[in-house]
């Protein structure tokens, strides 16, 4: 029983069927029809005009959309435990040739407006300095959390105010709205932010993102820059048809409910073991290393998360009972 | 009846089952046993000790390979009707940092020694210049022909004499194979070269290419490299079951053979029309405005390609009817 | 008698006294009075609003100049024999992030509409070309020839209807002013142009040139990749003052008027061994080995250009007698 | 009476002296008989082979060390105050095309082996973590104080045992030597560092600080960086005379010494209010609003450093007189 990354997981059925219906010729890279349709579909979605660019990886997606708001010369400010930060290999400064992250600290690995400021406050602006040009804030977070709408509004106003663009990392962004039953739009696009590169692959896909531009004129730069950087596939219309078929009567939600409830199951019998609140489908565990050995013994598999803790992680396919006895094994340390 | 780009082509039902077998879990990234699996089976193939990465494109395989041999001061010298030079973007330029391509002229889009001569041996060795550090050359070339053995060897061996690295784009290698009737290795590996892109996609794949290192030692380089382009995948056990469906007994072979016999009928009802001998999959002919109209209009789809030419391009799956009609209403003009 | 290069010359005696006088402790970097006089400065010279950076090169003059007008993933045409193509090493691509030069060929190293539009025109407007940008030409050219107010304003609009930018490589603006006998406006400036990096070493100066940017709301960005690149010097009172000597009593007139005339007195006598219209500082002739040799014998330092033809280049300190002993003996072989 | 910054002292005498000899026509470029005597010089002053080019900016010499040590994917162990993390505008990521900087926490801005060790060891070693290959530290450092011969040794072993590099920031390398009265290499060269900027420009030069490579295998490349970030002068002799009039007889040292005496004389007015020990010329003192403003009436010049600190920077040039006004005034508050 496997909880080591929705990474792992299986391509959803319906995926599978989307793409094997997109094997007809049609024309190249993205000039197929399925790609053609795509801003229409999540303009649809988040009832707000968008341009979307389909994209292999999260990490490219990530990058893309902060190299069409940041200059070589600016600075993105994020959480110290942002993946952009920490497990993306410098991919951000390879596609905005050198933009600068800064640091900001907090719990839960959230932003906020005060701690976005304790780092952009202290700035002087000058040339000697990197000014901040872009917040980037990941929906939900790496510690499992999610952004209450109200919270998103905040640090966009916020991030306005000082003329700072916004970048929402949506990996788990499927896992967010279903924690938070809301629209998709209320869980980030309706507050104004610029860019989300909403996270299909974790959640039943096999190799398409979604990197959801809602300032539709950046398109044409983000198209070039998705060329250059060697990510315009010649069959686009594999990873359209993923995309589609991931919206097609909320595939994308189903897929992550499942998910969430898994996690919940697991969290709810953690007790004071919770590290953060389990908003989506991670779980962060206080756990020995002799508890761990134990659960790996019943058959489970997860990562350690530094020393003393742990990470589980369900999928779109996790199953009701194999989180279920997780869960049981967890209570019974 | 569809000429316009074998990247138009569907998947080859081959690889959608060795995709399909994929599904179960497995650890994700390139840490499944499919991808570990990779090294071997082109090691094999070439008979040499050679290190794979999976890739999502020719663009990025091409110039993940230039940047693991050129520093961001070095200069490449490709034929000026070079892909990367003409239809990557400035991708080379991304992935490098900024290294020059340095344009050699001549037929059918081939370097020889004399023309490459001609470019590098007028630059002066001092800091002002750009150095020449590779050449790269395309195998089959962009116009549709094929180096052979000996070409490879001597432009090796003339490259080695100048201190210059080899990479070989090789989108369309396995029809310049099916030309030779060699080994796999003698169209290019056994004679030296440093890096090779092994293209599946036009050729049966869906989005995987094999970048190829001779030189094991450079594999560590050139997947942080490969990472912070945004190109590793979470789920690269459907990119390895790609290339791994194309090796199994010689699919790849079998799939370029057929392209070839239908350009070779192509071309064989061509005559004087023909611009470049066709030795791959591509025929490029001498046409009139007026001529091509009446080819569309007969249902043949096919890009112009440049003034009074154009460009006929088969795939693994053109019908040999289909080949046969076009090449009847081109000997009907 | 040297006339290898005018950047061997010394620092004009007018220089060397404004520097000293910049010798009083005043703001570091660009705080102090005399750099915060330079926009005014130019701006009265050109009769044009203007903002100007002193930096230590005209490499990075030009290249920081094109990368305030270029993307990363854009193109600027220039002539073949630019400098910033044969001589810099790299630099644009360094300091654009990897754009490309784009080649235009014709005679005198000088752009055309005509020769600009044969590099542009067959470039389709996709995604997978390098779209151009930006021209780059060079006032005087890289063979020593001058672009007249005509054909400034010629170039310019037509760069204009295709939405390029222009910079303008001044490295001897001084020498082609002299020429024209017009305003300093006039040799460019006044028809459009973006951006100017106006010489002053080889005319003069010791270690500054002057990035001119007729877009004064670029400066903010301009300075911001100047300190990123080490470009702004600490002390740099010191730079500004050679700029403002140079402006003083338009000493980079009367200094590229000498140049010019020791020139002229050159190339009057060299007849039909002229290559190009001698028109500022340089002279290109036709010389066999033997001829070459026999100057040298007589004390007569300059570069041999190529086969069969040298390079004599004039300063503002050369010496009219010594430019007649050469044109005598240039006039004897 | 001015506290502001060593970067505002004009050059000294015969700095000026040095320049004006240099004024006779030689070389261009680095080709004169002055910059090709640097190599020799700086060898024999620290006992050691070694390769130097002269830079203008010590932001310059800093980062374009750090680009020969550093790949694009590589990250740069410093400390939080460091002045290429705070200062330096993202030129690191420009020079290098992307390397990160990995943040070290500890008192008066200096790296140990534990504070270092506290950055590196939880770095898993995958592509997905940018991986350290250097470290960065400045003597004297930001705040004032110098690294011992035994700190620097220890901390180069220590990076060795690591697989680091170590780069010396030396902007204020002068002030270490006199503050240790050791030898140059002792501070710093003697102990197996890759590279050092030694830093002129603060200490009487104009604007040539020495970049000194250890590895003279590494001139080759750094020379084309150099060239390639538009730093190579064509004028090159002006700066080569400045580096060799410091070297002459010690002035550097000399003047260092005067700068810390200085120093020196402030600090031990300062008593507990003293922020850092004060062992080169910048003096770091808790002051209160009021406080600064009584200073400043009586007509001292200095920045605040942060909310109730002040900095105090002395130079070579610095009356021992106003030193003791200072003084004075610090201790009558």
């Amino acid at each position: 029983m496997q909880f080591l990354s929705d990474n792992a997981a299986p391509v959803h059925p319906s995926v599978w069927e989307a793409m094997r219906r997109a094997d007809a010729t049609d024309a190249p890279y993205d000039n197929d029809a399925l790609s053609q349709s795509l801003d229409a579909a999540f303009s649809d979605l988040f009832g707000r005009e968008c341009a979307v660019v389909w994209i292999s990886t999260g990490t490219a997606a990530n990058c893309l959309a902060l190299a069409t708001l940041v200059p070589p010369y600016g600075g993105v400010v994020c959480h110290d435990d942002a993946h952009i930060e920490q497990d993306e290999a410098g991919a951000p400064e390879f596609f905005t040739h050198g933009a600068k992250l800064m640091l900001a600290h907090g719990p839960h690995a959230k932003l906020t407006p005060q701690n976005v400021a304790a780092v952009i406050d202290p700035i002087r602006d000058d040339v000697h300095r990197v000014q901040p040009t872009a917040i980037a804030i990941t929906q939900a977070t790496e510690q499992g959390c999610v952004y209450a709408p109200g919270e998103i509004a905040g640090l966009v106003d916020y991030a306005r105010s000082k003329g700072l663009k916004v970048h929402m990392d949506g990996a788990r962004f499927g896992n967010a709205v279903a924690h938070l039953n809301c629209t998709p739009a209320d869980a980030g696009p309706a507050h104004g932010i610029d860019t989300l590169s909403f996270g299909m692959i974790k959640n039943g896909g096999m190799g398409a993102e979604a990197l959801v531009l809602f300032n539709p004129a950046s398109a044409a730069e983000a198209k070039r820059r998705h060329k250059r950087a060697g990510q315009l596939q010649s069959k686009g219309r594999y990873l359209a048809a993923q995309l589609l078929a991931m919206l097609k009567d909320d595939l994308w939600l189903a897929n992550a409910r499942n998910a969430n409830d898994a996690a919940a199951r697991i969290a709810a019998a953690a007790g004071s073991r919770l590290l953060h609140p389990c908003e989506a489908n991670e779980v962060f565990l206080r756990l020995s290393v002799a508890e761990s050995e134990r659960l790996r013994q019943q058959g489970f598999g997860f990562y350690d998360w530094g020393v003393g803790a742990a990470r589980f992680v369900t999928a779109w396919n996790t199953d009701a009972d194999d989180a279920e006895r997780l869960a049981q094994a967890i209570a019974a340390l």
